[in-house]
């Protein structure tokens, strides 16, 4: 990763997420709090989920992006966007220039997956192929911005993306009775430090927590060591969850004592099938780390109130088959 | 099938789903009519889709029992109730049983599926075991009332069911705009026939459809010969609809000139993939059949508003993930 640029490191606070949640009011949905009473007496606590996979494109993403294209001034925005990501934030990006009627340029790797790329075409954006590796995505990415004047809207480092990502634990929060926990997964950081911001004003007594695969667990490293560790390499079933922590979203995490807790794969494949099963609906891994996460710590939320942000429901019908068969 | 006994032709009307309606509230689901814009876009319709699956149990069949064991005066409930059923009615009548406190005894075939027995088991009812076929399994069930003065509770044909399971179109059609057409699977003919009744009383002017597979489409043929056709041998995934269609519930969609859709399996399949990866919800086969159905006869439902009853999303994981490859 590259040193993080000054932009980065203004970091958003409660007010940039209160204005983020009327920013995208008109255009997001505001997701149902999912109970199951079964799922509930299986973990021994009372688990309020955030149903983000509910979403427009079935992933919180559409929330940051929706408030970064709609923070742009009209000259700005005249210019478009461009970002660079085959997965839930291309999509959600490209999505959200469509609700401002504008352009969107999304720099994809040679050899992405075919589906998805045509999930993002299907929005309206413009695909710009580049070889594999963060360096030669950046640097695609780089000549867009220069060929068109078009916004960079990272992922998850952008301020604007975390304080719109923020906005799925301010809903949650208002929806639900004073939560003990509140859990979100992490990869990148964007929803997992956007979170920490909305829970630490909205309800101060609520314990944060976030998830991540054991297989790309540098959120966790980070915490512990007390600085970015960014030297790994993931290996997990939880596609969303493979980025690297982002500096601010280290730094946010840190500021907010945020606890980070580490599943293993097998875990979050059963926590799948579980929802699958007693919720009937269909998380991404990335998504189903988080439930996971509690089955994994029992004790610690036993008879709590814990929230859960359920990230996204985007998998595909044979990898899902893979994942359920055993 | 046995000749009907004179109280299943005993027709429930409208006013027995108004009061199925307040008897249930205390226990069942008000389950959520959800929307996509993403099928409304490739169905050419606006479609309607009653969330059943999200039911408690995981189907519309909850309904129906709840309602027969809240119609026993309390004499009759302290004998408690049976019925034959390893699917969904058993699990229904289990909880429904459990919500009032007494007994429920459920007649299952030997090599019935150990997960759904487990379901039952779990609800608290009594499971005894039957012979394979379905005189064996009515002569358990007749043992067993002689044991215990137990109400019968058939899954469809019983005018109790019928009225309980209309009370989910009832919901459908007080939540949604007025409807050109409404769709619900057809296999024994228990929610085909409860939600005609209601339809027909709330909002006439709706087109009434049943959508069968084409492997068990006796309602199909039924309806066309005008007298119920019995003989047949059904060969689809849609597990919940192999049953016959009973005699009360041809009656009834008879009277309500009730229309029949008849839908390939791998048509279904499709539609099972589909909502998965657009809705992210877990449909069962026979829930996914009325979906289906509305692919399958495009130009009929071509700019109209469609109801769907989505009836239920019990699937086995394993054999979802059979459905889901291909």
């Amino acid at each position: 990763m590259n040193a993080p640029t000054p932009s980065e490191l203004l970091l958003p606070d409660f007010r940039d997420v209160l204005a983020a949640a009327a920013r995208i009011a008109p255009h997001a949905h505001t997701t149902p709090v999912l109970r199951s009473r079964s799922i509930d007496a299986l973990a021994g606590c009372e688990l309020y989920f955030k149903a983000e996979h509910l979403q427009r494109i079935g992933a919180f993403k559409f929330r940051g992006a929706c408030n970064a294209v709609w923070s742009l001034s009209d000259t700005e925005a005249a210019r478009g966007v461009v970002t660079h990501s085959s997965g839930n934030h291309g999509a959600a990006l490209a999505l959200a220039a469509r609700t401002r009627g504008i352009a969107c340029h999304v720099v994809v790797p040679e050899g992405a997956v075919a589906a998805k790329l045509a999930a993002i075409d299907a929005y309206g954006a413009t695909l710009h192929y580049s070889a594999a590796g963060i360096d030669a995505r950046e640097a695609e990415c780089a000549q867009v911005q220069s060929d068109t004047g078009a916004e960079l809207v990272h992922p998850y480092t952008d301020a604007r993306v975390i304080a719109g990502q923020g906005t799925a634990a301010l809903e949650l929060l208002a929806a639900t009775p004073a939560l003990d926990a509140l859990i979100a997964p992490v990869g990148g950081g964007g929803l997992a430090s956007g979170t920490a911001i909305a829970s630490a004003a909205v309800s101060p007594s609520t314990r944060l927590y976030v998830a991540e695969p054991s297989g790309a667990a540098e959120t966790h490293a980070s915490l512990q060591a007390g600085k970015r560790i960014t030297a790994f390499v993931p290996d997990t079933i939880c596609d969303g969850l493979r980025g690297t922590l982002g500096a601010p979203n280290f730094a946010l995490l840190q500021r907010y004592a945020v606890e980070a807790l580490v599943v293993d794969d097998a875990d979050t494949a059963a926590a799948m099938r579980l929802f699958l099963q007693r919720a009937k609906q269909v998380l991404e891994p990335s998504a189903a780390v988080a439930l996971a996460a509690v089955f994994a710590n029992r004790s610690r939320f036993s008879g709590q109130k814990v929230g859960v942000i359920l990230s996204g429901g985007n998998v595909d019908p044979n990898a899902l088959a893979t994942l359920l068969a055993h």
